[in-house]
This record gives structure tokens, C-alpha cells and sequence, in this order.
């Protein structure tokens, strides 16, 4: 009996074998929005590093054998550090393993996910990047926000709206701008700073906004009003994270193109 | 024999009946960054309106049955005007049809979504959004260039950079402004002009810059330079749309992140 000789290792199957690791946006929340792309990454991964805006739906796609490691990040309630987490991603992929590092959204947009592959690139270790709806476009298209539009922005603008000691460090006389959709991400529990700061730097006080909880997900809830009255009218409709902001007159279309409200009803 | 008495139509009957419309986003170009939700819509439509930025690729994975209608719009040469497009979906829709509108990345994001919609909503047609992934955030992810960073963009910003009459309507200010990533649609024939303003309203000329041709194909060019030596560089690699610009201090994460070039080596 010949033993056939051995196959010399092709490229893919080197790669394999040291680990490799698949960055991807898991998108907003409602399962269908994954791309084909995320989908299948998350059926041959070894290993699922995931944080907290990853919903349960999407968890449920990945295969049984797939091991789970949590690593999300509650406001003030870190589950694990970042620099924990890259450690973590570069140990699983030197043990040999196809790791998925899966994060809400789009891993580009404000995912630090740029600090998380730096760590693999500075280790030699091969990944790949999967762009996801970020936040900010599924809200959007699911509360029936046009975030341009010929007739009223001309630009749209992202920003993170995270307080601390009491303040946020953003460029306010640069968002304060006619023509322009302003989109805030965490920004709940800054809103009345936000709206008094926008006014005070030149919006007008009468300028729409929207509070979007849960965008796309089957309990999407929406609460709109001017920067005047809508940090009132959110406490009092008890939002809770996670939420999207929508500045601008773009949102007045909402009245006319809420698709998704009608469609439960 | 006994007739089965005819049921009632039930609400989902009675609106395919009357037709209905899908707008959504096909993303940046690769097929494997469709959503599963347009892959599914895109499976049951009757007729399909796409524009030019669909590549051939996606509506190859429309069925054969699916009768498919050009609309799009080149620069300079509309294949057909805003208003007729509006007018073909609600006929179609009027006529019983499964109709899916495919828009290449997002339909909200200088995709004029929001009025194709606003035409289906006064003529009482049901429609659903899909957001798609918007060029940006394909470009990005596959030029390894993330959009936001803790040490280097608190902001990102998206505009078109459509020239008319050899200027741009952008408002300059807002837009030349530190720790902020800009992101320009369609600005291949302004890339001087863009460049040129920035500097004047105080972005450094050393201010790193990417022009990103076919961002997510296989045939994906990439050029960076400074806001100086850019628009050189892109008429010396003579590059040609579908082009997307990214300027700010991120586009340095390239040299250690361009993931996707690395694996076609």
C-alpha cells in the first residue's frame, strides 16, 4: 500500500491553521439586515466575541458548536476592557481558531473597531473587516427618516453623544449648521444639553428631532418634537437605551413615510 | 360535491393585490454585502427598477422571471428624470405588482428615497424601506479606513460633492474642521476644488486624503495623498467613478489596515 504523498499546505490552508479573525457589523438589530457576508462568517466561526447591542435573534444564527464569549460594554458597566478584548482576539486566533468578532452596527462607526484589528495587524494575524447598517441608517429607513434630502439637508453628520461630568466635548458651532441632519449615537441621557447647546449656537428653537428606541426591532418605539420640547416629551414617554437621535428638518417626511408604524398596526 | 366557501382575503391577500413597493438599499457593490431582507424581497419581486450603481453581479440574483427596468441616472446623462421614475413605481404598484425599487447603498443617503416614497405615500401604495450598506461605510471597511477613531475623528460627515457651474454648494466651515472625518459622494470632478477649499477654510495642508474607486470589488483602486498631493495623484492613476472620497487624520490607519489588497496578493 502507497501512502499518497502528503499535499503541501495551500495558502488558504496555512492561513487557517494560525487563526484568522472576521471583524463584522451585526446591524442594527433586526436579524434580516445582516449581510450575506456576516452570515456566513458567523456559520464557520470557531469562536463569537460579541457585545451587548448584538440582539438574541442574531445570536440564535450562529451554529451550536460556536463558543460564545461576551464582552459588550454597558455605559459605566464594563464587562471587559478594551485592551482585554484585543488581547483576547489575538489568543484565540494564535490558537488556530476562526475568530468572529461581532459588534451592533458597523464596526467602523464608532465600534473601535479600528484599535481591535491595529492589535491583530501589529501581531501578524490575518483579518477582515465586514461593514454593517450602522444605526443610523436602519432608524432611519425604519422610522421613515430620510437622512438627505434634496429639499432639506444637504449633509448629514454623526456624532457620539456621551456625557461626561456633566459635559460633552463636541464641535457645536459646526453642527449648529442649516441644511445639515445631525445624528447622535448614545446620546439619551445628554438630550436636554444637546438641544440647549444646538439652540444656543443657532438652531432654531422650533428644529424637529426624533428619538428613535430600538431601531428596526419589532418594539421600535419613536418619539418626535422641536429641540424645545422633545427632552420633555421622551422622559416622560420613559425611552430607554438603546437610542438614536435624528436632528434636523428631515424628520418633518416622517409624518408621510412611516412605513413601519402602519405595517404593525 | 361541495364547494369549499371562498375565504375572506386577509390583510397580507389584499395588499399584494393592490401591489406594493420595496425600496431598497443593494449596498456598495459586492453581492455578499446585500441584506438578507433585500435578497429575500428581491426573490418574490414582479418587476425591479435599479439604477446604475447595482452591479451586474446582484441582478444576476434576481429570478429570471423578474422583469427588469433601467432608470438609472449617469452624470450628466439621465436615463430617465426624477418625476418618471416616481410615476413608473406607482404605476407598476397601481397595477398589483411586487415592485422593488434596488438602489445601490442606501436608499436615505443622497439616494432621493425619501421622494420616491413620499409620490407612493400620497397615492396610498404600501411600501417598506430596507437601509442598505451606503458606500461609505463599504469603502471604508474593504480600504481599511475606519471612519471614526478615538485618537484621531469624533465626527464623520457625509456630502456630495457635485459640481455645478464649476463650483460646489458645500458649506465649507462646517466641513474644514478638526478631529472630524469627511466623506464626499460623487466628488471625483471636484476633487481640486474640494481639496483647494478645505485648505482655505483651515484644514491642514498635510491633511491625509483617499480617493476610493469601486470600493468592495474586486477590481478596488485606492489612491491617498495630502489635500496638496491628492488630485494629482488621482489624474496621474486616472481614476474613474464610481469613486468615494474620505479626508481626515483616519486615512493613516490605512497603512496598517488595508486587510483587503493584503489577501489579493
Amino acid at each position: 500500500m502507497t501512502v499518497p504523498p502528503r499535499k503541501p499546505a495551500t495558502a488558504a490552508k496555512r492561513r487557517a491553521r494560525r487563526g484568522e479573525v472576521y471583524l463584522v457589523g451585526a446591524g442594527p438589530g433586526e436579524a434580516d439586515l445582516l449581510t450575506v457576508r456576516a452570515l456566513k462568517l458567523m456559520q464557520r466561526a470557531d469562536v463569537a466575541l460579541y457585545d451587548n447591542l448584538v440582539s438574541p435573534e442574531i445570536l440564535a444564527l450562529l451554529p451550536a458548536a460556536t463558543e460564545r464569549v461576551y464582552v459588550g460594554k454597558r455605559r459605566a458597566v464594563h464587562a471587559m476592557r478594551q485592551e482585554s478584548i484585543n488581547a483576547l482576539l489575538v489568543e484565540h486566533a494564535l490558537a488556530g481558531k476562526r475568530v468572529l468578532r461581532l459588534k451592533g452596527g458597523d464596526p467602523f462607526i464608532f465600534g473601535r473597531g479600528g484599535e481591535e484589528i491595529a492589535s491583530l495587524s501589529a501581531h501578524g494575524i490575518p483579518f477582515e473587516v465586514v461593514p454593517g447598517i450602522t444605526a443610523a441608517l436602519g432608524a432611519a429607513a425604519y422610522a421613515g427618516i430620510p437622512l438627505t434630502h434634496r429639499d432639506y439637508a444637504q449633509s448629514c453628520v454623526f456624532v457620539t453623544g456621551n456625557l461626561k461630568d456633566g459635559s460633552m466635548d463636541l464641535d457645536w458651532p459646526a453642527l449648529a449648521r442649516p441644511r445639515q441632519t445631525i445624528v447622535v449615537y448614545m446620546g439619551l441621557p445628554g438630550l436636554p444639553l444637546i438641544c440647549r447647546k444646538l439652540v444656543e449656537n443657532g438652531l432654531a428653537a422650533g428644529t424637529l428631532a426624533a428619538v428613535v428606541q430600538q431601531g428596526t426591532m419589532a418594539s421600535q418605539r419613536v418619539v418626535t418634537g422641536t429641540l424645545t420640547s422633545l427632552p420633555g416629551l421622551v422622559a416622560k414617554a420613559k425611552l430607554h437605551a438603546p437610542t438614536l437621535i435624528i436632528i434636523g428638518d428631515v424628520v418633518r417626511l416622517r409624518e408621510k413615510l412611516d412605513w413601519f408604524a402602519q405595517n404593525k398596526e
